[in-house]
């Protein structure tokens, strides 16, 4: 590698083919915003959008746009969308609910497939939501359903005949490890458990093959790479193989073969629609498919090859930081291992995590000691990423960050 | 009843104390809409507010709004002002998901307070998602949860020891009948049984006094008199007494007395907040809240009077196409017994209501043959009635409900 300067880092931004996809978000002025792993920028595209959902569509056209705008698709038209970006079929992906939810939803139909199956099976740590899932269902069947978290170095070896379910994210949300999707799921398959694959921290951020893998169940997030907007809709992905199997645990009457039958019966729509459930949040699906629409403009091995090409370059970048004020890599250092975001751990990491943020730059902290940073190709720059490491140098040159004022934590980390 | 006529109608509308609440709504111009039970209007104050969320929030303080803006107690804030409309105490209410999942929520926390019992017990006809959502957790306890449906009439006879959780809703969503909370709830009380009650068409249009009926839980949406927009987020209310009682089924992160400490194990949060789960839908929740802000500022009192005039009146300007064009009454005569809507049989009934939707009228037609008009009284008037039936009676002495296009099925009814 030459020598790293501001210079040859701008000269990387003048020679990415994805340069002008940052024109299309906003970009508050004087932010490095390196937190679209927790939330999105906002597509240029969103706000008149959004307007026109609710004074034309819902203002104007009122109940009629169910059809007319054609609301009651927008869970199954923007599921396809996503399908795009992780390989599945089209008719393998709906966009609903949250990734909770979801999770639930995936965990009841593994459960299904595998019925004399007690146990789900996970990794210590894993995001936290995806384990208390499995912690309520199991204390809905009466304890008859056990949880069993291992480390997450011991998850194939724990692959027995007793589980009825892995559940494992796909990125890791602290240290953006990234699993084998089709080893794990091979593994997995021999003895009989389907694995449901969190794909958070993946969807718009690393490729994703999920039919390649042979990929049973996936949920995710809209809210983080795919740009949704807070709280955007989840969605989930059934292998078509599975989903005539299932009887959807939330049963709802969206995911009813003829919901407008009214019937007192629910017989299971054909195919993924029977995984909606209530109705769609119809605001935050608009805003949704603006951000996807956006990001099927470009082309994922490039998203792929920008993301870990910024990643790399932080990493480098901090290397005499880790040596002088004691950060240690949270995340792999091979690029292979490695999603779309660096960590580091630090025993002060929620201090400096503030003082680096009053300083424009916008990473996060993840209990109980790392800052993470996450690259979103479409709209950050190799130089937003050089500001960034010179913003981590200047709160630890100056100790800033021992100021009071960084100690305390706010309701959100 | 002085002869009514069209200037006697008007009359009522000037003496309407709540005549002003319209021009606070959208209403499209041309348009009779007796449909805010199914997607209420759009408050004037939505569009920007939404562009706020979303220009501001959003676009420019990005992450940060999660404590900033205060996002992440908009679930608590807007079900503390949906309480007030309820009956319910302000730490007795929270906004989340849809209404589907929320009486997911609400059985399985009754199964937890009934360990011993195994009936889910509703009424033929109820309201298809309330009754779908029992059936799938019959299925996902493997058959152990039984669901048990009987007619409207019998709920009382029905009503035993093997019964876990009563689950009806306060105000059919076809007959418009309204049931006795206070008497319905003390019957299941003798037997050991907590009742669910769905709220859809509840809030905002009828008076509902949760707590001075004793209630245990119940549910509702916020997409109909509440004037949140489509698909707005639903909510849950548990009885104060119940609450340290529940341990979540559905345990979401955002349930989680630490979220943010990222821990292995789902420990609930106190009180309500354990009924949250996955991250909150931000921009519908923003539209809610905007809606309920303009209710807030009406007297429910005076919102049930002139719903049960409106209702009334309509009933009465209908007597002679009763008589004449064989429509039925389908909703109690007796205002006592009628929430904020009226509702007619007709075997054509599909093909009136779309002949009435084309001259600028829109009800909606539930099948098998029930058209049906709902009252918001904030935005409807009196002359909206008038206006309504003389279209119904255009429609039938014309005849041109008869024409091919209005028996073609929509995508949604």
């Amino acid at each position: 590698m030459t020598e790293l300067t501001l210079d040859s880092v701008r000269e990387m931004d003048r020679k990415d083919p994805l340069a002008s996809f940052r024109d299309r978000f906003e970009i508050p002025e004087g932010v490095i915003y390196l937190d679209g792993n927790s939330l999105g920028c906002l597509p240029k595209a969103t706000p008149e959008r959004i307007e026109t959902v609710v004074r034309e569509e819902w203002g104007r056209d009122l109940i009629r746009s169910w059809n007319t705008a054609d609301w009651i698709h927008a869970p199954r038209r923007v599921g396809t969308k996503i399908a795009r970006l992780i390989g599945a079929g089209a008719d393998e992906v709906v966009a609903a609910d949250s990734t909770s939810i979801n999770v639930f939803k995936a965990l009841s139909a593994c459960l299904q497939l595998n019925p004399e199956r007690t146990t789900l099976l996970s990794e210590r740590g894993n995001f936290p939501t995806d384990v208390y899932m499995m912690q309520g269902l199991s204390v809905l069947s009466g304890g008859r359903i056990e949880t069993r978290l291992v480390d997450g170095e011991d998850i194939m070896g724990a692959l027995d005949e007793t589980v009825a379910a892995l559940l494992l994210t796909h990125v890791h949300y602290k240290t953006g490890r990234m699993r084998d999707m089709k080893a794990v799921t091979a593994a997995a398959h021999e003895k009989g458990i389907p694995v449901i694959w969190d794909l958070s921290h993946s969807a718009g951020a690393v490729k994703v093959d999920l039919n390649g893998a042979n990929a049973d169940f996936a949920v995710g997030c809209g809210y983080k790479y795919l740009n949704g907007g807070p709280g955007a809709p989840a969605f989930i992905f059934a292998a078509k193989r599975h989903q005539e199997s299932v009887f959807p645990a939330l049963s709802g009457w969206l995911g009813h073969a003829a919901p407008f039958e009214f019937d007192d019966t629910y017989r299971p729509a054909p195919g993924i629609d029977r995984f909606q459930c209530g109705t769609p949040g119809i605001l935050g699906m608009a805003a949704l498919e603006t951000g996807l629409d956006l990001m099927l403009d470009a082309d994922m091995t490039m998203i792929r090859f920008k993301s870990l090409a910024l990643g790399s370059l932080f990493v480098a970048l901090m290397e005499d930081l880790c040596d002088q004020h004691g950060f240690t890599l949270a995340c792999p250092a091979d690029e292979a291992e490695r999603g779309s975001q660096v960590s580091f751990h630090h025993p002060d990491g929620y201090a400096i995590m503030q003082a680096v943020i009053a300083r424009g730059v916008i990473g996060d902290f993840r209990a109980p000691d790392i800052l993470r940073f996450g690259f979103a190709p479409l709209y950050n720059s190799f130089e937003d990423v050089w500001h960034a490491v010179e913003a981590i140098r200047g709160v630890m040159e100056s100790g800033e960050w021992r100021n009071d004022r960084y100690a305390q934590r706010a309701a959100v980390t």
